[in-house]
């Protein structure tokens, strides 16, 4: 099998949004489809370790942000990188919460539905998640980002929770030192100074990798 | 609800093929998605009333080809529009069996993947099904084709059962007459010459539009 080739099927980039008793929370998905026309509803994949399914299904509910072309990576690999588990995830994200408490992102989107879970459909590492459209509402002009283009331009990567993910050899190596601007390769966050003056037990602020995930850039 | 906010999910395009006892058959679909990573399982959306879901569910096996930029609107219209109930679809298409007898399509594709349905979970009209990837293998070069792509570029309409459609007023006016291109406004398919030597009960190859889908162009 050549499962190159289901790196051609073709996403969006979305931002899912949940409400963990009134502490917004959420992460990046890239599987979400129409499952029927009249009284939509619509079908999410998502991993099962994920603390945001954890949220969807304990309240039902969950909002859907569609990233468009002009998404900041660094609001992506806030959402998508990091577990809410600990951490406030939305804290330097330009977000509003719906009547409901739902967060939606408003930097870098053109719409918003919010959604009540109807059934879920287990596999081994994911789940399908169907829910009713109950509200949908239009954000800013925008051409919608695909995830062709979030790699291809943006340049980001899946992360390990994502069905799409491909493994890739750890680096362990200590990047190069002296000031310039170090590259996240698991989120894209970009550390500009000098990498040598940083705590010996740096992470990257955004997905939490390891100083070794550094490259220093051109 | 601003139900158009939904047109702006991220879709590709693709011919699901399915072997009817021998018989080479399929539709058109554009919600395929990656469901796990490992021993990968996919999801995809189709219409209950489509003849393609009917033998997916009584074979239990399906064929996914990869559209790409380069595929015909024509071949799109062939497999898309029509049923495959009564006729037959991939006459006048460029295909192959599988070891199985499933046909993928091998123009204007990039990839094939072949799948076993694993469960569905129904809805109103529609049904998600997930099917567990048998073998995946290479196609042509191209960019996989999107769903916006075909709708902006290829100017393609979505048919009545899929998950996407949006009612349109029906026309039934007569189009004009005298030589020229006439386009059937449901699949996009070309009629050229005059058009007032069709006959009366006149209707569209592709999808079987009365003659009154037909505009004149230019």
């Amino acid at each position: 099998m050549d499962s190159a080739v289901l790196w051609q099927l073709s996403y969006g980039m979305y931002a899912i949004g949940v409400s963990d008793n009134g502490r917004p929370c959420g992460c990046i998905v890239n599987t979400v489809t129409q499952v029927t026309a009249e009284n939509p509803v619509i079908a999410l994949n998502v991993n099962k370790q994920n603390y945001t399914y954890d949220v969807m299904m304990r309240t039902g509910a969950f909002s859907v942000s569609i990233l468009t072309e002009q998404a900041r990576p660094e609001a992506i690999g806030a959402l998508g990188f990091a577990s809410g588990r600990d951490q406030d995830k939305f804290q330097n994200l330009d977000y509003a919460l719906t009547a409901d408490g739902l967060p939606i992102l408003k930097e870098g989107t053109c719409g918003f539905i919010t959604c009540k879970v109807i059934s879920t459909m287990e596999m081994e590492t994911h789940v399908v998640v169907l829910a009713r459209v109950q509200d949908a509402f239009k954000g800013a002009d925008g051409v919608p980002m695909t995830y062709r283009y979030y790699h291809e331009v943006v340049k980001g990567r899946a992360p390990k929770n994502a069905p799409t993910y491909q493994a890739q050899s750890e680096e362990v190596s200590q990047p190069e030192q002296g000031p310039g601007k170090y590259v996240c390769d698991r989120c894209g966050y970009t550390f500009e100074g000098d990498f040598s003056q940083t705590l010996a037990d740096f992470t990257c602020p955004l997905c939490g990798a390891s100083r070794g995930h550094f490259k220093k850039q051109g």
